[in-house]
């Protein structure tokens, strides 16, 4: 019987290394984008597209995407305004990541922008995207919790996904972007946004912070959800986001999808081999809670 | 409204320090536990009646169960056998746990003797535990997989389950002896015995060896368990089982369950400072995955 498939898209090179203390070269970046796509990887946000004083770590995503592209239509990147879109297009970037975030406070400190404002950029960009034939990816950000505001309304995450889709965006990725959210109020939020958008244009983004990443990807899994962002090793956080640590690691995930029955094309061995590199070039990853499995799976030559 | 119960059952102070490297003194352990009563536990395993050549780490149990008891009915010991539950008796124990593996290796391995051996023996000691008005926590380990035989048939649970209920044992504790069960087969596996059982008659114990404990733990409170095992600071194993790692940390279901409204009793600050204790005294703990969530609360005075 065929297995179905979860795509688990690898954040770890934009979201994970952002975040991290050592800025990397584009060098070794490009060698940890070669690694996760060795490791079967298909979707990876390679990168962003944003000023390099403000975000070092994210300097030179154009080289980087010149390396990369084209043909691999699943290498993103994230993009924050027009000017960012505009620059991503013209490297060969064919899957934009922008964001909104469904809290008002969180845009404002993330983007400078408050949501209406934040709304109308995403609406040109997402205009522009489909002229050009490239896909949008809309985050809404803060999709149950804000670091600023608490708890986030569902009538204001519908709010905010009403718009994006209305406006054209390719797919929606609810991100709990300070790894808040519990599993049941993942079991809450998402049916009536799958019966609204369809399952196939959602997508997850979940961090570990208080401990229940995977068991949100589990509670979303059951919920229809077939598309996870996740970054190797565990890498992640937000910079203006107070408190957020690591996006759940792209091993944990995939450990427990595939042990569900589900195919996720990575390659769990030379998955492995990602996630040393990223403990070897960052020195500030320990990699994900099932590591140790992991490990002791490949010296048993059970991988 | 009063919000729902859920037990946590804290077996650290076994479970967890029986796998340390670092044997701790009585004292040290008694500390220990004060410190969990402090954070609010009244369901603490104490220690183990087991040989103490075999396992040095829970040499004076007895000295332990003198200084804690009478008038905490639930601070369990472990018990191997009849011996071990007449010393555990003898000492004013009155919750015993002993343990059943659903499969023959891991019985052989764990307690040298074969499933039916090991469950005549238990209906001894749970017939003796009656006789006495003592509590029997019946243990059935490897209820999802072994390590040496692969995964367990539902069959072989339920046969084990049905035998420990019918001798009259106080409760049915099913154990991921090694953390190997992932949340959707945990949903498959516990319908049917609640079912038979009841609820209030379950508990249900998960390691966090491949990053699931916590994704398990919701799987199970959505099947309606209502007691659960976990241990402070992740500390945890079993020797005698490979690939096991430690039980899946007292901090981080306490988060995640009271974030989904549940009453568990911990007061998370006061379990903060046993989460540090325990890293003090092992020097081989690092806290659960929320831990760092957890200090930064405490920083801010939001516990």
């Amino acid at each position: 019987m065929e297995r179905e498939k979860i795509i688990i898209n690898d954040v770890g090179p934009r979201d994970g290394l952002q975040n991290q203390a050592k800025v990397l070269s584009v060098d070794e970046r490009l060698q940890l984008i070669h690694a996760l796509l060795r490791a079967g990887l298909t979707h990876i946000e390679i990168g962003a597209f944003v000023s390099p004083k403000a975000v070092p770590a994210m300097a030179g995503t154009d080289e980087l995407a010149q390396c990369l592209l084209p043909g691999k239509e699943h290498l993103s990147a994230l993009i924050p305004n027009r000017r960012g879109y505009d620059l991503a297009h013209a490297s060969g970037v064919r899957t934009m990541g922008l964001v909104v975030a469904a809290s008002e406070t969180m845009n404002q400190r993330n983007i400078r922008m408050g949501t209406e404002d934040a709304l109308a950029v995403s609406r040109e960009v997402i205009a522009q995207g489909r002229a050009d034939g490239n896909r949008v990816l809309a985050y809404v950000a803060t999709a149950w919790e804000c670091p600023f505001e608490g708890a986030v309304s569902a009538d204001a995450v519908h709010r905010v996904c009403d718009e994006l889709v209305a406006a054209g965006a390719t797919e929606i990725v609810l991100a709990d972007t300070i790894g808040a959210a519990s599993p049941d109020q993942v079991r809450r939020l998402l049916p009536p946004l799958i019966a609204e958008y369809g399952v196939e244009r959602l997508s997850c983004h979940f961090h570990d912070t208080r401990g229940m990443g995977v068991a949100d990807v589990y509670a979303a899994v059951e919920c229809g959800i077939r598309k996870f962002d996740a970054s190797v090793g565990g890498l992640g956080g937000c910079p203006f986001a107070p408190g957020a640590t690591g996006n759940v690691a792209t091993e944990d995930v995939v450990v427990m999808l595939r042990q569900m029955g589900f195919d996720t094309g990575v390659d769990l061995a030379a998955l492995l081999d990602a996630v040393d590199l990223v403990i070897a070039l960052t020195g500030n990853c320990e990699g994900g809670r099932a590591i140790n499995w992991i490990r002791r799976q490949r010296e048993k030559g059970l991988l």
